[in-house]
């Protein structure tokens, strides 16, 4: 009884976290932004006004005339004589749009303007989301044993760590890696491509894609006039499928860390699902055997796990 | 070996499928969107030139207002006159933003204006993401009892189902509440809310919401003068909130079922672990009691799990 009563403090304390989180966040961004947008908009009122001074247009058939323009701009139209050339619904930025939608990551730069489009969306995103899930899971399954385990048992055997080094040493190399292949090397080629985009624009685009949050604030290959249009925007979502899949694979990784360090049982989190590569990889090396064996005998570390597991076979 | 060899034919199975898959929904919205898209861009240009004739603005000078105009509603301020009395950036909007951002669903109707927004984006997701998830998955944990097991030992008890139709006619049932619930009456309360909703663009943004893709050409709120609008942004946050923790407890009753019936060893992909559940819930009633029983005994039907709860045993 005293366990599920703790059960519940902690979630309670979760949840009113969560809440101060969201708060906390909500504050420090009305701060840096309301001035920035209070600026903005006096701006383009300030033009707004000098346009009308200088022409002889009126205040409403201006207004009458931006609304419709604003609207346009909304479904990814822009009146601007430049960007018209390349549509948005082209074969290249249709797949691009259909990756961004089965990968949740839903930029919204472009977006369906048909009822026809809008429930074909969803259709295909119902389909899609869970297939995309199934892809990447099975990517990462394969690639658990080359990229964890292995490395793991090779950390123990070389350098005489005990599992629970091994892990930590382990993941904080992987993590470094993904940084700096998926985040910091695609930046620096985002930022030289696109010309708008800052070093921090490029990371900041590459951080938001990959968490698949994706505002589409900064979407690749959207500016007039880009050079192999087609085989950029295919290019990213190659770097877009490959980088999730490294985003699961840390996660995994961790979450494995987490299980051996007991922390998932000191949530009361479900642990991390590993018994299918420990039987179905066809080869398995003498350090990994070792280390499997090694991972049997952490196990009691986790009290938890070990009964239900004795639950189970009972 | 050759359960090795099947496993690789499997997988590029499924990642040729699914880029058959990218390139078909690629086609289809290249051919539904296309024309609707020409047809707008006939129109603006249509509506410009008409502007131009009726004024006496030039074409260079409508220009560079225009692209100024497009560049500020691109960071969500618009020139109208009737849309600029709410801010962005007030404490309702920017807790609905830290939400969106966090829940990694970023409509990007708003998005950081400043370099520091940016960098505190990417440090407040990097906390936050990993955080949302955690807090998603305890509540899951604690509700997959009384939604999830507890129901299936009912049908089991009652009507004498055995297991495997015991989880399906169960999951059948979530998933219909979770529709209804969550899909067509939030779809129905958002298209009496907002007055340019169509009942299709209500379900449609239930379904990118909750998917987490977040296109963000439907933002609840939004419209000038909204009334309540804090507590409306408020309730869409726990709708959103709410609505994520339904779709991922579908999504685990669904992983538990494909356990059950052999679905997930098929593929070769992890399974469902539930094993904390089973010891830690303090109040076990009878009919659980059996249904774990059941569950266990279920278990030989899947060879691969038993041999590998066997093998960490051992």
């Amino acid at each position: 009884m005293s366990s599920g009563y703790k059960s519940w403090i902690l979630l309670t304390g979760f949840i009113l976290f969560y809440v101060a989180y969201l708060l906390l966040g909500a504050l420090v961004f009305s701060t840096i932004e309301r001035p920035v947008e209070d600026k903005l908009k006096s701006d383009i009122q300030v033009l707004k006004e000098e346009f009308l001074n200088q022409s002889c247009v009126n205040a409403t058939s201006l207004e009458n005339f931006l609304e419709k323009v604003l609207q346009a701009n909304k479904y990814g139209i822009s009146i601007l004589p430049n960007s018209s050339a390349s549509s948005n619904w082209d074969l290249a930025s249709s797949l691009f749009f259909a990756n961004t939608l089965v990968t949740t990551v839903g930029y919204g730069h472009t977006t369906p303007l048909s009822d026809t489009g809008k429930a074909f969306s969803i259709f295909y995103a119902l389909l899609g989301v869970p297939f995309t899930m199934l892809v990447l899971t099975a990517c990462v399954q394969r690639l658990m044993h080359p990229v964890t385990y292995g490395p793991i048992g090779m950390c123990r055997q070389r350098f005489g760590l005990d599992p629970l080094a091994a892990t930590a040493v382990h993941f904080a190399i992987l993590l470094l890696l993904v940084v700096l292949g998926f985040f910091v090397v695609p930046a620096v080629v985002f930022s030289h491509i696109e010309d708008t985009w800052s070093f921090l624009d490029a990371i900041y685009f590459c951080f938001i894609t990959l968490c698949t949050i994706g505002l589409g604030d900064y979407v690749p290959g959207e500016k007039p006039g880009q050079k192999f249009r087609s085989l950029y925007k295919i290019s990213v979502m190659v770097y877009l499928f490959v980088g999730l899949m490294m985003m699961y694979l840390v996660l995994r990784a961790f979450h494995r860390m987490a299980d051996l360090h007991g922390l998932t049982s000191f949530f009361q989190l479900p642990h991390c699902d590993e018994d299918i590569e420990e039987d179905k990889e066809p080869i398995i090396e003498a350090g990994d055997e070792d280390q499997h064996e090694a991972e049997a005998s952490a196990k009691p570390l986790d009290p938890a796990s070990q009964t239900s597991y004795n639950t189970i076979n009972r």
